[in-house]
């Protein structure tokens, strides 16, 4: 039976339980949402003693099946206040399958002011005092750290700078198989756990007895036609690998959904000086990697190992959200500059949407220049000094906003809109308003149907067929959170219906059960009316499923507006 | 018929029509509050084109009525999101109703970065560029150049620095009778005034009609009882005029609720320090002036002339709030200390409540030590200079707690809670719970019945009767505040019942009515009930009318907690 381990940071105390039957039939964003909804009062301080932080991997991870490694990361969220789950790539996710752990949850808050890294073992959970070489460090250097500590096989967890202050954009980091770094980025769930004193969650699977298949045959034969979706579509199967999700900022800029100097226009020209294609040409010339996974079994690859000049890492992981926020959106206008900002936002342990977003609205409020990626950088390091000025922005643009006493913020529920225009991409614009999660695309993907004509074709300036659109999205992504599948698989079970078969005879084959497509869709409306509900019970509204009045104006270049009624953005959870 | 002034500052037009029909039974808190219910987008950004920014006095302003004098500013607040009254002293108002004006409204937001003064005569209101000599100045600079410019005599309202820049505690600052400043002080409607561009609004009443009578000789007779009721009352007439509201500090400080040390207990040992005796006689011994009225006609005269030790002058309106959050939730021991704070908070425009919270969150937070005067003003300084902890400090109590990531943060609906400790005073911890206006003592000041044994004694430590008590307390404030009445009164007018008869009969005189006390209960519940569904449609729930969760660790010395139910609290607006 899978274990079920509550770590409470206030009595230090550990709990090792079967996992209670509540929770049995759950896995990823499933079950940390229900965990969350279920146990966690609603309307206490995120960083406070009532909160409580859990990690989740999902239904498939630790088997064979391709892209199943993520992590889903669940608490209430500092940034927004709402349910909030995050998850990211990293080898934590697989060993805690491996190991049968169905979920780790930290609880309470220690009484005194130090520091503890967790250790997560076959026969024991220990907490012991934080090594000091790694407080206040970036997270590179606590990974090296910490896998020199206690194995160079270890999964870590990690609550950087950031987090250690407990800023409300701080992410929870993932050592990736190669020691670097993957992020549940968004809603400060790093905050979270530096409020419980957590610095580090270490897991070391030696000795795992590994992942049982109920049916094994079938579980072959199921993953390598799911595999076969993947390798198929020319989403999943061309355009990430060779340019990562980068590919997007000559899309979204062609499209005019490429918001530039904070949400202005929906496209510049500049878009191809940061686009995949330059970044591919780039990597390659300088012998870095353009293609890498962030987790064992990735056969979309997306990632890559950005270097300099000289050929030396800078970063990887570079995604399209990142080089959009602060390449179009900050108007930083070159690759290199942006990758040193990414570098430094994985070091001190931020969201990257989140601050690049704050620094755009920094720069629209004047503190630093427009596109100065210098002063961008000199910035965001403030954070790790703790000034200010580097809490306000690590505490994301709605603080830079209100600091500033500036209107033109694109936040929803408190975090920052992401890469494409709500006005020129309405579908997303649905999934920005109406998330739990606070402004969020992946939460429902519509830009997969307004612009990549994936799963259909719906007009991305038109009103028409939008709210089904983000519902439809929203539904079958909570479903498929609680998979431990990467997002990305969406693209090709959309298009490729035996690849969505593939998948559900893949969870029968693991669990021996027979479920169907409507019990995913029953699975996915589940998930999202308890988020919705703890939100409610948080104080949240249909006031709050609402895009910034700013979004008004006509967005360039094809002048669209934002021109739901709030009637029509309540159907989106009519359901 | 009364005028109805829309100052639009988009457009730069003017429009002065006849109040609307809607509005004309409606004055001070009931007319600002009833307006911005109606015409106030819920949704909208506050330093947005949507808000309004509404000035209005009183039903008895401009009479012989004695302490009628107060004007009510509304909007939705910036800081909290909700509606907004907030009222001052000065003479503004006064100088309003002698115009027979009813309400002076400010819409819209100007394209150009410039700021304005709106100046109001009889004959005209004109938008006019602000003098460069005024901009990021001092409020006492500011006051003494328009008077300067536009006469002696004239009535001046400012956005301060912190106005200018649109922070979050920003007040409105209004001229007394001297040319010092008096401060519709909480809920940031500075910053609203601020964001509409206006440095000033003067008001020139030469030419006025001033107030006509129905009834003059029920009026005077009516008049004459209330005086009576004002000076016989020992608060209104004795406690208050010669040791002002900083009577209280003793007091509280013997009931256990004077909130120390960021509201860890409810005693210290220094208050007597920081107490009214102690200001009287350090004034008297030093030539200042111990009684003062903020506008013409106060009989209480609860201000002062706080002076230093040359005899110079250093501040007015040194109010027991004000000094308990310095003196004892900062732990600033000295009243020379407090003073040079609170003048500077004078200066640079921002609300003496929230930003001594703020500081003590501050101090909390390991920013500055305990107890520091120098480096709170130094602090309080940095506001006026803009730079990023000054701009933190002037967004308020739970900008700081956000950014220094800590929960110990005493708010309500983001507004800071003020000097009467919920636990150890638990009637006027339901009203900080339930007002609309967040956190406020002044929305229905159940520390009358708990401490002072005014209109009734309820046992301020125990759950018994509080409910009745805050929610008829906010009912009638709610009436009051729409009389232009200081709330001062109630004390004489929940005691001597021929006190209310008589403002009820000044009332009916001055607009030949025939009103009953059940009709100002009927009106205070109305405005209450405006306000609450406008807050409603802003996005917020039952779930906002809580107190932060550290209340439930119990405050020496009685060692209470606060014990409400959620059930209990929000019986309160059940009526």
């Amino acid at each position: 039976m899978a274990k079920f381990i509550r770590v409470d940071m206030g009595s230090k105390s550990v709990k090792t339980e079967e996992c209670p039957e509540q929770y049995a039939g759950l896995a990823g964003r499933g079950l940390t949402s229900i965990f969350v909804a279920n146990e966690v009062k609603p309307t206490c301080h995120p960083l406070g003693k009532n909160n409580k932080l859990i990690f989740a991997p999902g239904f498939l991870t630790g088997t064979s099946a391709a892209n199943s490694g993520r992590i889903s990361c669940g608490a209430k969220s500092p940034l927004t206040g709402t349910i909030k789950e995050s998850n990211a790539g990293g080898t934590f996710s697989q060993r805690m399958a491996k190991m049968d752990i169905k979920a780790i949850v930290f609880e309470g808050l220690p009484a005194e002011d130090k520091f503890y890294v967790v250790k997560v073992a076959m026969d024991s959970v220990t907490i012991e005092d934080a090594p000091a070489e790694i407080l206040g460090k970036g997270n590179y250097e606590a990974v090296k750290f910490l896998q020199a500590k206690y194995g160079p096989k270890v999964g870590v967890a990690l609550a950087g700078p950031a987090g250690e202050m407990r800023l409300s954009s701080a992410n929870i980091s993932f050592a990736d198989p190669d020691g670097n770094l993957r992020s549940a980025g968004r809603g400060g769930l790093g905050a979270v756990m530096g409020s419980k004193k957590i610095k580090a969650v270490v897991i070391d699977d030696t000795g795992a007895p590994g992942v049982t298949i109920a049916n094994p045959d079938a579980f072959k034969s199921a993953a390598k036609r799911f595999a076969n979706a993947l390798t198929t579509h020319p989403v999943t199967g061309q355009g990430l690998p060779k340019y990562g999700t980068n590919i997007l900022v000559n899309i979204l800029n062609e499209a005019g959904g490429l918001p530039t100097e904070n949400f202005r226009r929906g496209r510049n020209e500049w878009a191809n000086n940061i686009g995949g294609e330059t970044m591919e040409a780039t990597i390659s010339a300088r012998g870095g990697k353009t293609t890498h996974g962030c987790h064992k079994g990735c056969i979309i690859r997306c990632s890559q190992h950005y270097v300099d000049e000289k050929g030396e890492y800078i970063t990887s992981g570079f995604e399209y959200e990142t080089i959009w926020a602060l390449g179009a959106d900050a108007a930083i206008d070159n690759l290199d500059g942006i990758a040193l900002i990414d570098r430094e936002y994985d070091e001190v342990g931020v969201d990257s949407i989140e601050t690049s977003v704050a620094l755009a609205v920094a720069m629209d409020a004047g503190v630093i220049p427009w596109g100065d990626a210098k002063a961008s950088l000199d910035l965001v390091k403030q954070i790790r000094q703790g000034t200010p000025l580097g809490r306000i922005l690590g505490c994301g643009a709605a603080a830079v906003g209100q600091m500033y006493g500036i209107t033109r913020v694109p936040v929803v529920k408190n975090q920052a809109i992401p890469a494409y225009d709500p006005r020129a991409v309405k579908g997303v614009g649905l999934t920005y308003a109406t998330t739990p999660m606070g402004a969020d695309h992946t939460a429902g993907y519509a830009v997969a149907a307004n612009i990549l004509k994936v799963g259909g074709y719906v007009d991305p300036l038109g009103k028409e067929g939008q709210v089904e659109l983000s519902r439809n999205l929203q539904i079958a992504t909570a479903a498929v959170d609680s998979t431990g599948m990467c997002l990305f698989i969406a693209f090709a079970i959309l298009d490729i219906a035996d690849g969505f078969n593939a998948l559900v005879d893949m969870i029968n084959a693991r669990y021996n059960l027979s479920l169907t497509g409507d019990d995913v869709t029953a699975l996915g409306k589940t998930i999202l009316k308890a988020e919705r509900d703890f939100n409610r019970r948080a104080g949240f509204t249909n006031a709050h499923d609402r895009l910034p009045e700013f979004f008004e104006e006509p967005c360039p270049p094809h002048n669209v507006v934002w021109d739901f009624t709030d009637e029509e953005i309540d159907e989106v959870f009519n359901f």
